[in-house]
């Protein structure tokens, strides 16, 4: 094993941000221990955009992870390689059919929901800002509702904890955040709290992170 | 195999969509037949919102793809289930290292430039619209830039096509829609030129789908 492969994996993370707790969560279920680099997102004007990480990310986001000796980024694509190098437990089924069930939930949220709340185009919305963030998530919550209908059983899709799971419970805080009424989604609302009850999607909370400010810290 | 497996695969499909184009160079370069049903995002105020479509897919968007008894939508998901169904030629390189480079550059396309200057953004922009669909893109194109000058070759990631390559030429289509300035972005280009030779990506072209406006065929 080279030196670079034998090396901890080091995530680039900050506590809010929900891609980063994707990654948290799946670092967690799979028993992968690693050193943790806060970017603040806000401070500074936002660290991700200064020289030192744009030469880690030329993306200037987080997640980012180096590991086996290459940075990654993008949340998905760091918990496939996941998946791929670390296979146990499993985060999607054997079966292709299920399996694409879990990427079009996973997909729906990561390029459907996700991006249009990002941080950055927020920033753009001023006062309208908190009204974009509700309509953009709800309409994809309802979407999400009627398919997990057909899908779920414990959790997104049947009673294993999947990808689609790792997206959900951190756009469900997000939501939270944002005060949109959960009321219109029992589905998702039911799933979120079985997941929440499970050790890996607990210390990877926002809650508990090492750059989660004391004010913020259950 | 079952009635419902055996029948051909129905996409439904916007001609201008450019997640609708992913997925029919999916389907062109592994050589599966299918039937098209156009979905006209614009005509009757969007025929995606229809209650039949709904009923179909409720994300409401194209493209979704019926296929062995079942309904998918979100391009990569759909991707994805077909590399899985039909590994020939293969769309992802089998050292997972290229692999997660190829799924980084996707996602990087598919979560962070195309949402943001999706159709159902772009409404709401009003006035604003083209320089927020043009800003989008450029600070997208920025960083993809740099990191295809690491992972190129002939195409995103070496020498064979990738899922990669199938959101980039789409979402060059959309910049120069867009009249988005590419002299900055010289391996983007070069790329882009290179995979439009190929038979797979002239054929599922905008300009070449039967809901393809007289006007616009070439």
């Amino acid at each position: 094993m080279s030196a670079a492969a034998a090396a901890k994996p080091i995530l680039y993370s900050y506590f809010r941000s929900s891609c980063s707790w994707r990654v948290r969560i799946a670092l967690a279920l799979k028993g992968i221990s690693y050193d943790l680099v806060p970017v603040n997102l806000i401070k500074d004007g936002g660290q991700q955009f200064s020289a030192e990480f744009k030469a880690l990310n030329p993306m200037q986001q987080v997640p980012a992870l180096k590991i086996d000796g290459i940075t990654l980024s993008q949340s998905l694509a760091i918990i496939n390689y996941l998946e791929e190098t670390h296979p146990n437990p499993r985060l999607l089924p054997q079966d292709p059919k299920k399996r694409a069930q879990v990427r079009m939930i996973a997909d729906h949220i990561a390029s459907g929901i996700q991006p249009l709340q990002n941080l950055s185009v927020l920033k753009q919305m001023g006062e309208k800002k908190m009204e974009w963030a509700q309509n953009c998530i709800t309409s994809g919550f309802q979407a999400l509702e009627q398919i997990l209908q057909h899908t779920a059983g414990r959790y997104c899709v049947g009673d294993e904890v999947s990808m689609a799971d790792l997206c959900l419970v951190p756009q469900v805080a997000n939501a939270e955040r944002f005060k949109v009424d959960m009321g219109p989604y029992p589905t998702i609302t039911r799933i979120n709290k079985a997941l929440l009850e499970l050790e890996a999607f607990k210390i990877s909370h926002p809650s508990r992170q090492p750059d989660t400010p004391a004010e913020l810290r259950v």
